[in-house]
């Protein structure tokens, strides 16, 4: 079937949640990154998942989970896809994959730990590969235009105001997110 | 109105979900420890919360959260009721209350510590009190009969079998869920 | 003996580790808020513990824990603290303190979330209470001179640059701290 | 130089504090693995690192983690270890190793996972790939001859009773490191 032949060819999906669009720039930031490094790359909306979409998932070498953090932890949309994969859980479908996290929220900090600690969790039991940021935190902490500006390895942190997200996260949070797109995408076979 | 005045009444709500009634069963069992104190309680399942339930939780000077430990985490439908009580967030409604939390799942250690953390967090988002089983580990770790067998202290752990919830989890689990609500109660005013 | 009448009264210890000053001043000004309130509070510095230290955090109604984050997590020497605390933990001598927390590293957010859990289960460990801010986050995130610019309500994180600490952590983060450390002293019998 | 010759044969280390000797016979199991799977493993205790164990590190494929969890955490030798890592953190010179955890503590549950966060943040500020255990959890949850009898996917979760480690951990948490070490030794070039 023509889908499945394209669908195969989706090297790193971009498995994300977001409320307001926010965390959604951070996911295409991150798609960006992937495609600059020539690997093929789709961003999937996890809160209508079709078959399709599983499908997709199904195929990718890399897996990379968004979300915002709602109330000290990933959002319940997304909760609720990760309690749809444990489908693939049981027979353990997506071991070996390589897996990555970032998540969005209004403070600098909070409780963004949370969010991407439960990524990593739900990546160990898909028995998934995990591989963090890469990056040393940024020379000025905070500065806007600086890549990895909350100094975070484990995923990507960003930070976005109560504006359009046209506007925030700004220009670093969204260069962290292209960066580890690169890198997620140098782990590929 | 009749309920207003009974639902004032009520000092500790464990506010749960339960996807089979294992994790229910636990919920009972710190209610009769509470209600062993002389302390009114009572469960309030989160799936369907009413504005009567919401009034419950403003109204108690106690909220003791459970879920199941699903995919390495709180529920979705925790989740979700978490995010419902955004609104309490932002305005600090419960700011003081007494919290507690309490998790079951099928392996003796897996993620539970996973979602109590999120529950800490949560707790803490709305400024409350958190409070502990207050218990060392049991004297043989893991005896299915022994308070604290899984040997937890931030919330009560529980493991269910794969069996209807009059079978498991077994007594042990019980009597530290019982033994949690007798302490939770011993921080009322 | 006059230290020891001394020690009697001191009712919040702070008991801190600190490498090179700057989380020494988080503690200072968490001390400054408890004095505001009118309680006695004595900032310890754990790296050194004498048996006058051990009996000032036996006769203390509440510790407050601190440390820099170092490589991800609460410092070794703190970390020490806590193991030889463990004596306290057999008798559960510290059992119904109030407990918090505070950190602080060079980035806005790192793994400051990872020290301040630690510190919540080694407090749930002696089965103490658990205080965290009770602040919403500031209204600009990061705005240097606003409390609770990073946004943590689990404990304080604060954050400090490569500076001398009279420069770093800003005016912002030592006000979460005094904040702070009026909660807990509203929370003494 | 002929240390540096068998030094750098060295593909799989198990960088690990043991107290009583449970955990180190946690390291030694999953050293078998890695052995069975004909790959050179060499286990370090990190309690007295040497010029020549840092180099061992820096020329290793993989680095395993290991820990008893004391007081809710990983223990203050291990933690004085990772901060003396710090040299190597600044030149991100482990950069794309691979990462693995393990710990072990007299309950079935307790904060093991606490513990194993702090491995996996570690290995993320390093760069480094996690690899969990990729196993399922037991079928019968806690029996003490079967693989993963705690259920842990993000690392090695082994109990010990109070006695000698030739008696204690069992054969289950025995297994668990084998294969672990056997599914580390898979993830090298």
């Amino acid at each position: 079937m023509e889908f499945s032949r394209d669908a195969a060819t989706i090297e790193v999906v971009v498995a994300y949640h977001s409320g307001y669009g926010h965390t959604r720039r951070v996911a295409e930031s991150l798609a960006e990154g992937v495609s600059a490094a020539r690997r093929s790359v789709q961003c999937l909306d996890v809160s209508g998942m079709s078959e399709e979409g599983w499908t997709m998932l199904d195929q990718a070498q890399a897996i990379v989970f968004g979300s915002p953090t709602y109330m000290g932890g990933a959002s319940a949309v997304f909760k609720q896809f990760a309690e749809a994969s444990s489908k693939r859980w049981f027979t353990q479908a997506w071991k070996d994959k390589i897996a990555g996290g970032f998540t969005c929220s209004l403070s600098m900090s909070g409780d963004k730990y949370s969010t991407l600690m439960y990524m990593v969790t739900l990546a160990m039991q898909h028995s998934m590969i995990w591989v963090g940021t890469g990056m040393l935190p940024s020379a000025v902490a905070g500065a806007p235009d600086q890549a990895n500006r909350l100094g975070s390895s484990i995923g990507v942190m960003a930070q976005a105001d109560n504006v359009p997200p046209e506007i925030s996260p700004p220009a670093g949070d969204l260069l962290t997110a292209r960066s580890y797109g690169e890198r997620i995408a140098s782990m590929l076979r």
